[in-house]
């Protein structure tokens, strides 16, 4: 394999383990082995086990903060919301361990929250979610459809493709926080 | 602190530590320590990680199959739902810690998975949620209420007491399920 390669094997099989095991009860030894690699070949990829945790959440939140950024752009809180909910089902769908991970991890979630850029990024989500009633009912609704999201997509759904997942995860959120489906727009 | 008093502080500490490190990442050690006893001393009352486990979840899980119980005795699949959606929130808002690392806890997952009683609750409870809409889209609503409510619970309401985080969670999942509020009984 290649070096690249290599190193996107290692990190596929990290986000493996992590879901299986938690970040907790996975070592960089563990991750190695899986790979059939020697217990010091991980090391010329990650010196550490959080070092190895920024490359694979540094990009997913790279996307989502992209994804939050269309969502603001639009002109009304509904239409915020129902573009970070179809953004967010597309993601949890495309990377149904890794956003299982992000979500209900401890060790992540102690990750994000000491990374300014990255708690910002996951307050700026919850927010555009919140925003549709006033008040904490608003922020429930939001805690519901990030880690629900994050659990179903962690579910047994292997029979649904990508686009399929998205699909129903976008129908039961936009139940959830109260938002119609738009109308067609004619042409579709 | 009397023999009882202690084993119940050992299982407050432990499940604040496992929802703040993970079970992979604690151990019986940090449990003991948190307490102030020496590390030999938690032996006394659990032998293994798992053996606390087990007197953590079985309450929980038992509780769990009692309201699962009233469920199922309801006459309609929508009555059904309803009462366990209540029933659900209700534990999820009393138990907001515990109920987090029973829904994501990978090492948990895997003991719930192993023990048939356990995750023969865990089934019934979700085709009680599911039953609402034919199919796959059934399933992917019920994943949502049970890890939404179980991510909810874990997040920052300290300022609900257990009654409002469980009208919120009802709400919400409610409107998740497509179930409109029971027409309010005469005498409410």
């Amino acid at each position: 394999m290649s070096e690249a390669t290599t190193r996107q094997r290692l990190i596929e099989v990290a986000i493996e383990l992590f879901g299986e095991h938690s970040v907790a009860g996975t070592s960089l030894q563990m991750i190695s082995e899986a790979l059939g690699l020697t217990k010091s070949a991980i090391y010329h990829y990650f010196r550490t086990r959080d070092e190895l945790l920024d490359a694979i959440l540094d990009p997913v939140l790279a996307e989502l903060a992209v994804l939050i950024a269309e969502a603001e752009a639009q002109r009304t809180a509904r239409a915020r919301a129902d573009r970070m909910l179809i953004g967010y089902a597309a993601l949890a769908a495309a990377n149904r361990n890794l956003i299982s991970v992000l979500s209900s991890d401890p060790h992540v979630t102690e990750l994000v929250r000491r990374r300014a850029e990255w708690s910002s990024t996951v307050t700026r989500q919850m927010r555009l979610f919140a925003a549709l009633e006033p008040g904490v009912g608003g922020q429930v609704n939001a805690a519901i459809v990030m880690s629900g999201f994050a659990g179903a997509a962690r579910g047994e759904f292997e029979a649904l493709d990508d686009d399929a997942l998205r699909d129903q995860l976008v129908a039961a959120g936009r139940r959830t926080l109260g938002l119609r489906a738009p109308r067609a727009v004619s042409g579709r």
